[in-house]
């Protein structure tokens, strides 16, 4: 049994490059063989234990590759092909799936729902910190990426790209709207390029690390607020003259950027959360207006399946976003674990690694 | 100068029933003689001092009743004519408007928004309990009653019928939508109604008194979960398979029932929230899926306007709903000190009382 | 190889019963055991080669069956159980399904659309008016039937029911509305049903065969207009004291109703095509306001795929709605041609079939 | 009683530039001195006779200007102030407005609808082709322009600018969506321009004059089809690899462009159409796959109201979009006459005029 290389999840604070089977195929999957992948902040989790998986588990869910070999009942696309597959690999045909809701895939509950059953790579299955990974309901996830286009281009596509541009779809906004979006790391960034990607008019972006700022503006912020040194929710009164933004638009999941994304709003504003949040969450009473505010709190999760992959690579190939900066760090997979180093640390102004099998 | 009798807050814990002046109209009011009216739980908030009004309003939204006299910019209207004004009175130019948001008009303020705003009478104007009330940006507001109905048949439109439903329409319920109403009070009992005529196809109410559960079967609850025999999340989730329900309505304003409408959701689902809150509310991690669950919370003020009146009014004439049995005490506007007393304790089996001069 | 008996298109004007083998079935598909299903106007078009189909071609697209067996990688089903799948079976993987637009459906294309894609029963693979039916894609099309409703109960959800409910959909009708619906065959009959369902407040029918304008009463029409005494459009203006309707829906699939259907509309108002067209169309310039009236056309092709059914079924159970009264004859498949004859020429006052073999 | 220049309608043939009383105001209306107005196409309609007016209207509904005078009732402005208003001038009372469709104001009918009723300037009123007109309902149409835009930056804004990009908001444009505009004068320039803000990923602009189509690069399109050179709806096939556009919109109003509109789109797909069309339009049975495509045809009038203007001046003070490259003419009011001449016959590489008094 050919065996390959994979990072594993131990034990909590432990990551591993080890050898494991190469996956095998059913007749709806494919084997991709890796040719770049990388790390994300909800796999810092995970090596932190505040995320649970299993012992074992290989991590990774942003795999761009090659067809390596096609499940039997797989039809459409042919071996040695150069694909994606987004970090949610929903099943297609779930109740969650057909009533549009991709991400909460129940696909074998009774019901068809599931919390989060989109995502499996590096979660309930072996994700794509590999040599290869085998990927579910092929024909509904796999994406050929367009010639001319490099790993490094579609590297964002599968979960940050995804995730950030959702949190500026589910804001619903429209020509004119003023958006503040909280935190600029990968998915902040992301969400700002994605406000300004759909119209957004006047983008505050909220961020307090210079090269983040810096980037912030690079991606479209009209401005940005360094909340070490100004109130964020006062500043941004004050930017808008009192009114509040149309859309908030929370990219780190703490409690602070919750509430300041909520009081920032005018009434009838939407708060679209992007972050994973790791404890209760407080409501203001003056910030939600006793609930007559007529606000809209929205979460969503990173949006899957090749329609969602094809469609943002045809943004990357129109030039109409540039994710490639977003890249400040290239690793091997044997280095790998000091990609995780540096990653976890946020050392050195990383913003994203590549790592190349 | 002529007077006419008002009910008037005079301190928190005191609305009394004295005289005023008669109103004074401006060029775009009318002068409405009021024919019944009733009180809202939200008054009940204003006597106990719970919601700051001036001393010396005259309290109350719901009126019914005849134009009195019209100002000279008022067009489409004649004397005499039988009338109803929603409990939000939106001037109809406000930037909150002119984006469809009329229930937080901010006419006269520098950008257009403001909380609330358009909630008038009661709160920042006189109200409506009284011999006669004025009504703001008349051409936005009055709605003329169709023949063949009476006062009693469209008091709940201004407030009550105008928030349940709304409840279900912040819902977006769909077609085969199981949906659940929190408190089956006079707003839970139209957010029932109101759910029913747009589609729900499972309907689980949740209440405790009596009178209120069977009344929820009456206005279309197809189940009714007593939440003193039986942890209501729990009997939810047995009623649905598991599953959840797509959305649930809360119409209570409490911490126990927001977080119990949140826990009830399938991934995806919606939670559409009417309740008054009194204090911070807080979101439990879990029941949101960490921020991961594709979950809405929408909250909704009730929607006013001549045009939202026409079509409440319609749902009566055309004998959708009948919101008659809601009625369950009469007073006459002498009275009416008596039927805050009755209404403030929620004595005799008291759904809604109608008061009249 | 075992036969089976089944209605097989000859050539244009003759469809009769005969005996070909039981179909093989793929990993991804079910064999079903037809209990009952029925015959569709669509079947009509194609009987009189209005509609091209290939020849030898088993018709029918309304299955209610047993699952006879399974294909090898389908999961979450037993042989043995009661299903229906909608006349539309989506593949859940095309691009057409990940954009949520299941009924054009193009797995298989090199794009992933395909005009009237998932439409294959009776089409472009064999139908179910026959003793078995391959379903494929069984995991996204099959849906149980709940215990305790009969197939009579559930025969009109893979098409009529799903289609005439989305023609009310598609009109995006609101608490208030008023609504035409031209034509009361079986599919503006659930139209009605659809509209009435999902809160239009008035529901204006047009037909002019009693026993059709009676059963658009029953539906929930409120009132109906015989075309043949009155214009219908001035009828409906009249009724509409002028303004017209919010929504119309067209279900015939002639010029005369979709230029009714667009006469009628107030301004800002939407046109819901259900008909199947077989010429070209003509708008003309003054209904359409010179294409400054803000209106929308919208054609919706039923949906399907097993979530669709699932909550159609609940309909059902729920007593929201009863199609029952929509089968006025029954025949048993041996005397489907006898069937065909009396729907095609619509006598006797039948409005649906339902064949058992 | 001082007088003022007006161009105005004599008769089909002819607009003259003359004199005529300043216009008395009510006490909701504003006088507005105007400092820079244009001609639009629509003007050439009515000059022609095609779209009737009444003899002796002053033409003309792009106003920017100053405000000279505040009816009684007016609050919230200040005289001297600079201000544009939308060539659509809303009540902000009517059903229509209410409904959220403010371009079919009914303001004055018995049920608040009327088709193109917010369209008063030039139309039912004298129009801003002289030296002052009368904003009807100022608090709801009148839109202060900000510090540091000019006269020119704001001039497309009142109608060219608001249709082009309700083309784009009508298409309800999605991320990665390929978008084919049809014409590239100055509405379907703004057209482009609006669905490259709102994201489209793919433009193909069509027209034929070389001028027009280097604009289209300018403001947006991605590719650029001579329909005289090869068939659009061929090209648009082939540049979208067999699939079609996901939104198409009609900028010219002829049958050809809006044929091609419906063919070019893939099913499901979406046509927007801004056209002011002179006769009958044909649907033809293939485009519209029968009735079957799950299509949405759409029209829009342009939207007005002092909140769309203010939106549309951010997104001109934000840089997102630059209008003033349409305008390539100047002349002052005394030349109007000149300026019609060359405006109506397109001469010298014409887009927009500005006029200034």
């Amino acid at each position: 049994m050919p065996r390959m290389k994979a990072a594993i999840f131990v034990e909590p604070g432990r990551i591993v490059l080890d050898e494991k089977p190469i996956p095998d195929i059913g007749p709806l999957d494919a084997l991709i063989r890796i040719t770049t992948t990388t790390i994300c902040g909800t796999d810092i989790h995970i090596l932190k234990g505040e995320y649970p998986v299993a012992r074992g588990l290989t991590i990774g869910h942003e795999p761009v590759g090659v067809i390596e070999k096609l499940g039997s009942a797989v039809q459409g696309y042919r071996e040695g092909q150069r694909v994606i597959a987004g970090a949610i690999t929903p099943s297609g045909h779930s109740a969650a799936c057909l009533c549009g809701c991709h991400s909460q895939d129940g696909a074998g509950t009774r019901h068809g729902w599931k919390p989060m059953g989109g995502w499996r790579f590096g979660n309930t299955i072996d994700g794509c910190q590999a040599e290869f990974v085998r990927v579910p309901d092929a024909m509904t996830n796999l994406a050929p990426v367009p010639d001319g286009l490099t790993d490094e281009q579609v590297l964002m596509c599968p979960d940050i790209m995804s995730t950030g541009f959702s949190g500026a779809e589910s804001g619903r906004i429209r020509i004119g709207d003023t958006v503040a979006v909280f935190a600029q790391g990968p998915i902040g960034l992301c969400a700002t390029a994605g406000a300004r990607l759909i119209g957004a008019t006047t983008i505050i972006a909220v961020e307090s690390v210079p090269k983040r700022m810096e980037m912030a503006r690079r991606m479209g912020a009209d401005h940005v607020v360094d909340f070490t040194k100004a109130d964020p929710v006062e500043e941004i009164r004050r930017l808008t003259d009192g009114r509040g933004v149309d859309v908030s638009i929370e990219a780190l999941g703490r409690q602070e950027t919750f509430e300041a994304s909520l009081r920032v709003l005018r009434p009838g504003g939407t708060l679209s959360s992007l972050g994973v949040y790791s404890s209760d969450l407080k409501i203001p009473l003056d910030g939600f207006m006793a609930g007559l505010g007529d606000h809209t709190i929205r979460t969503t999760l990173c949006p899957g399946g090749k329609e969602r992959m094809r469609r943002l690579m045809e943004v990357i190939a129109s030039g109409r976003v540039d994710t490639r900066p977003l890249v400040t760090h290239r690793f091997k997979l044997d280095q790998i674990e000091e990609a995780y180093d540096l990653f976890g640390h946020q050392r050195d102004g990383v913003l994203k690694v590549a790592i190349t099998p």
